[in-house]
């Protein structure tokens, strides 16, 4: 209806989450009305994300660095390592304000269904970890899980607790303060610092 | 909190309407874990847009042509036209599907308090095109005003109403009351005073 450049734009709009078809014209005819400056900064910041944001080499966050701000912190508890399924996770748990170790970023949950496995989320990188920070003679003491309290989020917990009990590590649940069924990034920090001070061992 | 390029790509997200710092975060999470081939295009579909798409050099809609798809069909009847705001309004208007004539899009309304005069909404080249088209013996016979029944759609209306009964031109505006399919109880007060006043003869 509209001409083909503006119809393009309204389409390429609907990639963002939680935009329909109504949103997305409304997006477009307000971007190019009245914003085209901020429409330019936007698809130069999506070009530079996309090109420059990989993972953290060690923790596996989004980041266009080598390592990631947390796992450059010297003053972080490189022995207790928190399990969450995405950054977002990461910042509800530093927002709260009370963890002080790292974390490891799995980028997703265990999915047979859509076909994602161990190696998907990095659960080979994470053991190797371990290995190396024992190796080192740093070993890590624990391992916090802090995946979602969904099915995925519980057999990925379990399968982790799984494997890393064999490499003389405490494996530790966040306790159910969090609701079942809630996404983590939605939790309050009061709720989440609750959660952590009342893990148990896995 | 997240890397540069990651708060950056959130802040210019900010720049879409309805989009606050929450939903900021999901979506430039969301690309950058789930869907960079959809930000990439996004990218390059604003990029377009903004360099492309101008105003039609007839009726001043969203185009990248030099005249849009409704001016330039032969087919739309010449003799009248139909003003409103925005390129949705047009939409709006064809979607209903029994309005023939062309159309005149002002991209706002006069608003003396952001600084909005007629010559920013393109007033002197709709009077322009009465002009023209009396010369070329084509000569205009209806301008339906369509703008918003909003304080400003109002004021627009009556302004381009007056500068337009020089020109030999009927000029009308679109009927305002309750909405057909529409229920009283959920209709406010000031549209059902327009209605009872506006009421005619069974
Ligand atoms: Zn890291
Ligand atoms: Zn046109």
């Amino acid at each position: 209806m509209f001409s083909p450049l503006i119809d393009e734009l309204m389409s390429s709009l609907r990639c963002l989450p939680g935009v329909g078809p109504k949103s997305a014209q409304r997006m477009a005819l307000h971007l190019l009305e009245r914003d085209r400056e901020g429409a330019e900064r936007l698809a130069q910041s999506l070009h530079k994300a996309v090109e420059g944001v990989g993972r953290c080499k060690s923790c596996r966050t989004l980041t266009e660095q080598d390592f990631c701000g947390i796992c450059n912190n010297a003053r972080r508890d490189s022995s207790i390592i928190c399990v969450v399924e995405t950054p977002a996770d990461v910042l509800a748990i530093e927002q709260a304000g009370t963890y002080q170790g790292k974390y490891f970023v799995l980028l997703g949950h265990l999915s047979p269904i859509d076909g994602i496995g161990p190696e998907d989320i990095g659960i080979d990188q994470l053991i190797n970890l371990l290995q190396q920070a024992t190796a080192n003679a740093e070993p890590i003491k624990e391992i916090i899980l802090a995946t979602n309290p969904t099915v995925e989020g519980e057999a990925t917990a379990y399968y982790i607790s799984e494997r890393a009990k064999h490499h003389n590590v405490l494996v530790s649940r966040i306790a159910h303060g969090v609701p079942l069924g809630g996404e983590l990034e939605f939790i309050d920090g009061g709720t989440l610092a609750h959660a952590f001070s009342s893990r148990r061992s896995f």
